[in-house]
């Protein structure tokens, strides 16, 4: 295979990989959540609005309560970009979260960043970063933030 | 060199090129802000509460924009991981961001993933993404949030 052609498909499995992260969590799909982590002491998650969560057995628990709390959930992913470098994949997106209620449906907009590494079995994450997008995008930035 | 030796150096290297980048912050000295990010087009930056900034020129903006509207601050990273992947360096810390006011001072905390690649001059941003660490941590986490 030659280099472009084996980037475009490292490019590829990275991508898909991260529309299976998409799909557990559309689903609620606990087994799917779990195939697609690397299960070690130092991986981390970011939800939206909660503190750092370490290591595989507590980003577990937190997946494990949110969709214990969820009923119906559809998570899309859109401006998708992903980089390999080398065993690292870095994959920016934003979420687009439709949850379904008496009147309609709830949607927000999160802003996130994933990690993954390669493995034996594929592209797992070890980084999950997902941070509220701002609901009023001004021309002038606030000051004394970053 | 053994092989923990040099994991030992590229984690030391990569702690210092961390701590360049809030010294730049502390300092509000941009040349040193512009010299520890790569100026690549796919670099990117989330600062809390504002849109993703793709591409080095949005990000040196953001900086300039922030840089000007303070007028002093202490930034101190804590609670400081790191892992390098080969090319790719992770760092993980809460940001604590002290603004000097009249009556005392602003203090915020940020959560943070900064990922850097090593360059022949070293290793150099290329995400930042900054979140509000929540106000108050409750036991039990809000549901269908993620």
């Amino acid at each position: 295979m030659r280099p472009n052609e084996r980037a475009m498909n490292e490019d590829l499995q990275l991508l898909e990989a991260n529309r299976r992260f998409y799909q557990a969590l559309s689903d609620l799909d606990l087994a799917a959540m779990e195939e697609i982590w690397l299960h070690e002491p130092w991986v981390s998650c970011i939800h939206p609005g909660w503190p750092v969560l370490h290591g595989w057995p507590g980003v577990l628990e937190s997946w494990q309560d949110i969709f214990a709390n969820t009923v119906r959930q559809r998570v899309e992913p859109s401006q998708v970009a992903v980089r390999v470098f080398g065993e690292v994949g870095w994959v920016s997106c934003e979420e687009h979260v439709s949850i379904p209620t008496e009147t309609g449906e709830t949607v927000y907009v999160a802003v996130v960043n994933n990690v993954f590494v390669i493995t034996d079995s594929g592209w797992k994450i070890i980084l999950h970063h997902s941070s509220p997008m701002p609901i009023e995008m001004d021309e002038s930035p606030p000051p004394q933030v970053h």
